[in-house]
């Protein structure tokens, strides 16, 4: 069985977000796959997708304190048409990835006690974000 | 349906390119896919493969500049053998990751408006790469 | 075909860790797949998976040495509950991956010459870890 759906973020603000009731509540069909795996592609390359830690708030304040700090936004960048975080946030998803593959088991996504869907917003006005969820399974 | 085909890219300069028509143009079932994945691994640790943004060279060559500054070519790594891009090629492509899957749908990958396949070529000489694509779907 | 299955691996010291075999070894159905795709999944946010160079350890030493300067442990992170490797563990995770997904072909995974299958380990004492392995294909 292949499923294909759109979802539709609503806009967040720059940082790093717990996304993943936000993500599996809408997916139709997840409830139906025995085995499987769910691919999801955020389609745009200024935000990404990353699997990290699902409970102390204080991890995503520090990752974006680390990437902050890493990619620097005081650098002078060629491409800074959209403004100083316009380079960092092309950076930032290139480093993080904007894609997640999650296995499924008995209608449920497979991730660690402590795992969750993070999305790194990394523009400071990202608006919304279209993610392509790929699901496939028996 | 299952397909699995070798992609062999002639020598890119060193820096970052796009490659999403070099790699759809070849693909010889991609039409054929109403619903599915494609999976791209480059079988090489001195490149990358990563997903970024598709119309603007300059987000190419600030790339490039970003992963020069960030992964220095002048600190005394102890694998030197092939030079002092050798082991930095190595860091990058951990940092950016060797594979991609993307979903396809109608015969044509669904990417972003703005998203493209890049190739990192993390070698001053780094040669022909070879990328194993695997296409599934119905 | 369809096949899931915990891989628990044993408590690995603070670095990178080539394990390709002591992950296949354990594969029950790898050698039925004819053409297909392995996902692998380690369900943790303080550790990585990553595909690198397969032969010479300087790599892996190199990597860590790359990793322990980049991603500083002496920053004042608000997560420090389980000490100064407790934050850059997390964000180790997020740079290099938590999942791999690799082409099979003819029973055995279509890694190129060079490429294997590294844990990275995170915590300096990081204890089991365990990898959901997917198999699927045909």
């Amino acid at each position: 069985m292949w499923y294909q759906q759109m979802l539709i973020l609503s806009p967040h603000q720059r940082g790093f977000h717990l996304v993943t009731a936000e993500i599996t509540d809408r997916l139709n069909h997840l409830t139906e796959i025995k085995t499987g795996l769910l691919h999801l592609l955020l389609q745009h390359t200024s935000a990404s997708l990353t699997l990290n830690e699902n409970c102390d708030p204080s991890v995503r304040s520090d990752m974006e304190g680390y990437f902050l700090h890493q990619v620097s936004e005081d650098v002078p960048y060629r491409h800074d048409y959209e403004g100083a975080d316009d380079m960092p946030a092309h950076i930032k998803s290139s480093l993080l990835g904007a894609s997640l593959l999650i296995p499924v088991g008995q209608g449920k996504l497979l991730l660690g006690t402590w795992q969750g869907i993070w999305l790194g917003e990394h523009r400071n006005r990202g608006g919304e974000r279209h993610i392509l969820a790929t699901l496939q399974g028996e």
